[in-house]
């Protein structure tokens, strides 16, 4: 019997929320699994997948009897509904989000929801280029790592539930404050993909003038520096909208390291250059050691 | 019948130079392969490995009678290299590299060798992580693309024979200016290779406070934009240093787009980050469209 919950209440049934619907119905990990949201047409997609069991346009009647609420509109989305969940549900719910940032997120439940908080905020590190519910998959979230908000404020019951949840769907849960993942992750995802933007328009400027030998000249090293720039612009705006300060900070140590960078090559100082790139060398094998690193991942 | 060659001594058996000895010589191209390096180990493991038929570690006797000699030293070597080769070889011989910059190299060679010039540049878009003879393989160049140097001043039977070596072991080749190569392989190579190695410096930086944080929320896309930064440090030190110019003017225009990526976060400018983001999606899709771009390569 893996039943953990009776009703689940998905807020936005987007590629993660349908996901998410699938993922609890193959595994009958809840009785009923409701999702509400603002278009119609996307309930009756998530609908015609099997993602949910009934489709809601209104909040309040989505959540009545839930016993846990996964909020997976966009991260821009979240701090604003979290007040609206916390008006229409029972004190008993508990409730989730799975957007990408969590500071702003977790401080405005911390600011308005009772303690001890039964809103629990997490980041399940899935998704795709894709997006939309006819790309909903049961198994997006297997083997993914999905954080848990940690912090004493936070109800014993409603942690322990949150955990379980991604656990049955398949995740790796780590749990960790709020601000220490943003900071992660602007240095691990949110500048990352900027700079992937970044290489990207710096090479497209070529085009123009040399078509043929630009696109001739690309190659397999050049696809994976890029290949997070085709993730959906909405996305990484609000991303960097709702983690400002972390990417700033990020931003500013990368444009410091390039700066060095700049004077090492206007210098031509060989040793210089060769100890940068033997930094990041080193870096990158500390930083995947513990993830199973493979040093003969592919061509440059 | 697939010989083109009658002996094709490589300069330099690494990688690059046991791979190409290996295919010339599994396709029958060349009669006679021979080998010439500085440290004899290199030597014997190319010619234990089967990419050479003898091995030489003075050049004037092994370019002796040579009718294609083919540089596959380092970058940073070759420039010096070029005026010993023209010294030693007969005036017929055909010769070329593969260093991966060619403006200084090729600028060298105007310089000091007579026109109709028999030193044409190449550069083979080969390679990977490993290096030494004891990584060759003969497919090395299967698929590849080869810039090889355009220009009225070459010899035009020098012209045919080098790009005809490069299609016979697999490469698909395309003329142009070394100083386009460059340029271009600066914003599409260089730069990338940079930031590769400054994102993993700017991640590497949480790794104290945060060991087990860090590489829970490192994913896929990390990954693919850091790959690159394992690549070997001299290399990649003597591409800067030889491409000074091209690499600088990139730097400078990344430097200024990330400029203005800062003061849109800085001030919380969706409009602007939403396009900036868009920007790169649309230049990567146009970069990669005439390559065969997939828009689902893989996870975020």
């Amino acid at each position: 019997m893996n039943r953990h919950f009776d009703i689940v209440t998905i807020v936005g049934v987007g590629l993660l929320g349908g996901s998410l619907g699938l993922a609890l119905k193959a595994r009958s990990i809840a009785r009923t699994v409701r999702g509400v949201g603002r278009r119609q047409s996307s309930l009756d997609q998530a609908m015609k997948v099997g993602a949910i069991d009934t489709a809601f346009l209104n909040l309040e009647d989505a959540t009545e009897g839930a016993d846990l609420v996964v909020i997976c509109s966009p991260a821009g989305h979240v701090t604003e509904a979290l007040d609206g969940i916390l008006s229409v549900c029972s004190p008993r719910a508990i409730v989730t989000d799975v957007a990408s940032t969590k500071s702003l997120i977790c401080a405005r439940a911390r600011k308005t929801w009772p303690v001890p908080q039964r809103f629990v905020g997490s980041h399940p590190m899935a998704g795709s280029e894709k997006s939309g519910p006819e790309h909903a998959t049961p198994r997006l979230f297997e083997g993914c790592v999905t954080m848990v908000e940690a912090g004493g404020h936070i109800d014993a019951e409603a942690r322990r539930a949150v955990c379980e949840l991604w656990r049955s769907v398949g995740a790796h849960v780590v749990e960790m404050d709020p601000e220490v993942h943003d900071a992660i992750a602007a240095r691990t995802s949110h500048v990352p993909h900027l700079m992937a933007a970044c290489v990207s328009i710096l090479a497209a400027k070529e085009l123009e003038a040399y078509p043929c030998e630009v696109r001739a000249l690309i190659g397999p090293g050049f696809r994976d520096v890029t290949r997070i720039a085709e993730s959906r612009p909405e996305t990484w705006r609000d991303i960097c909208l709702t983690n400002r300060d972390a990417v700033l900070a990020g931003l500013d140590d990368m444009l410091a390291t390039l700066g060095r960078i700049r004077k090492a090559v206007d210098e031509s100082n060989g040793k210089d250059l060769e100890a940068f790139f033997d930094q990041g060398r080193i870096a990158r094998g500390e930083l995947l050691h513990d993830a199973g690193n493979n040093s003969s991942e592919g061509a440059v």
